[in-house]
């Protein structure tokens, strides 16, 4: 999907949802266990209840690898099984040297044919760019994360006082463009969100930690914002897990709305 | 394996070398592409020309996902056709929130049964410790990386003149110890390796980047050597791919003991 595309799809549905399927057998309703692929089965159901008010999809891979060829199954169902004006992203964190990255990429890419792939930049330049060579595809780097461990590193501040995350997006501005790099910018950290948004003012954001992990939608606008919206903003657990019952699509559906209601009186108010 | 069964294990062998199995069908010999699983009996073929020299195997992962729920078995089937005398690491530089990671990691400890796994440590302490908390089970935390984007975030220095990658080694030695972690150096930086020696003595350092990527076997041990060893060498493309015809176990086989011959003469040369 093209940046074009993606901007008119978060026009015409009014949202910038992003749904995280984080499907863990363990927390699905007990009545899915019984079917042959109580993950696609889930998945499934959650897609049809919440894509009138989704623009994006983001399975995270550990949920799927864990059970080997089965769930690699499972995976290439669901997004094979998302509709195609979803932007679909495969929240893998993977990052290895150039031969090894290409090989990643063209399992992302290629063989589930996602729109992006969430990559982690520790290994610099030659573990990234090779990601970057596919059309249409995107590239989303951690660059603030939304979990405690951030400060760990992601904070240090070097000798002329810049912090790595931001020396993340300046170097990373120089191998990818805003038509296929996007940013990990946890919700959590609002005013950090404003800092990258000061340094990347054109690239998209994948934003996770609003709702659960604790973040506000209205901060993440007021700090994130950019003329194209420029923000795609996640929510697993509490749209995936609204109900641990029979009812859990109802209410991921609700939820969704409740979450797409509110984002659109912000674009509204923006003037989007 | 224990710490003290992997040392022992070299002390037998008079090996620290680790195959590394970066299996990709457009290099595999073409006479084997006619079998079921092409990538397994690959591997089944050079385990057995190589586990008299190597004490550790090194899957990379990226290289078997690429064919998905099939790469996996092809894995799977690698993973236990390796002698239980073998360490086994599973190259997959994963790393993600808390809940996440302790996914990643039931992927890697409980259903392929690795011994180890690489992890990434961009997202700081909360991404690296659920896989510390598996009984006999590694993290291999990457820290200096043979690669040229190494130089990119890694080497970046604080206001207090620290490199980024001490700043991991430092942090990540109050999560683990040297019985649950290891770190990746890259052999390409000899004069990286004795830095990262003498901040974190004890603990066994998993270095790539001998052979096709240039860097010096004797200068690993020069630098990186403690008491117990505290190597292990990878080495991929100069083993497996040491042939690309019928006779490429056998040339595996000859690779491996030449250099298995010179780390013998090395752990001789220091009295182990």
């Amino acid at each position: 999907m093209t940046r074009r595309e993606l901007i008119e799809q978060i026009r015409k549905k009014r949202s910038f949802l992003c749904v995280g399927l984080d499907t863990d057998l363990s927390k699905i309703p007990s009545h899915l266990l019984e079917t042959e692929d109580p993950i696609f089965e889930f998945n499934k159901a959650i897609i049809d209840a919440t894509s009138d008010f989704a623009v994006a999809y983001k399975p995270n891979i550990a949920f799927y690898e864990c059970y080997g060829p089965k769930g690699w199954e499972s995976l290439k169902k669901t997004i094979d099984y998302i509709p195609s004006d979803c932007f679909i992203i495969a929240d893998a964190k993977r990052g290895d040297i150039g031969n090894t990255s290409t090989y990643y990429a063209r399992t992302f890419f290629e063989y589930l044919n996602c729109d992006s792939v969430t990559v982690a930049p520790y290994m610099g330049e030659d573990s990234v760019t090779p990601f970057l060579g596919f059309s249409d595809k995107w590239v989303i780097l951690l660059a603030l994360t939304s979990n405690k461990g951030a400060l760990d590193f992601q904070m240090i501040k070097d000798e002329g006082g810049e912090e790595l995350f931001k020396k993340v997006l300046r170097k990373s501005t120089e191998w990818g463009t805003p038509e296929n790099l996007m940013f990990v910018v946890g919700a959590t950290r609002a005013e950090g969100i404003g800092e990258v948004r000061k340094l990347v003012p054109d690239h998209f954001f994948l934003v996770p930690g609003v709702g659960a992990q604790g973040g506000s939608l209205e901060d993440v606008v007021n700090y994130g914002w950019n003329s194209d919206c420029g923000l795609l903003v996640n929510s697993s657990r509490g749209i995936i897990y609204a109900s641990g019952g029979e009812d859990f699509a109802e209410r991921a559906r609700e939820e969704s709305k409740k979450l797409q209601t509110e984002m659109a009186a912000l674009l509204d108010q923006k003037g989007f």
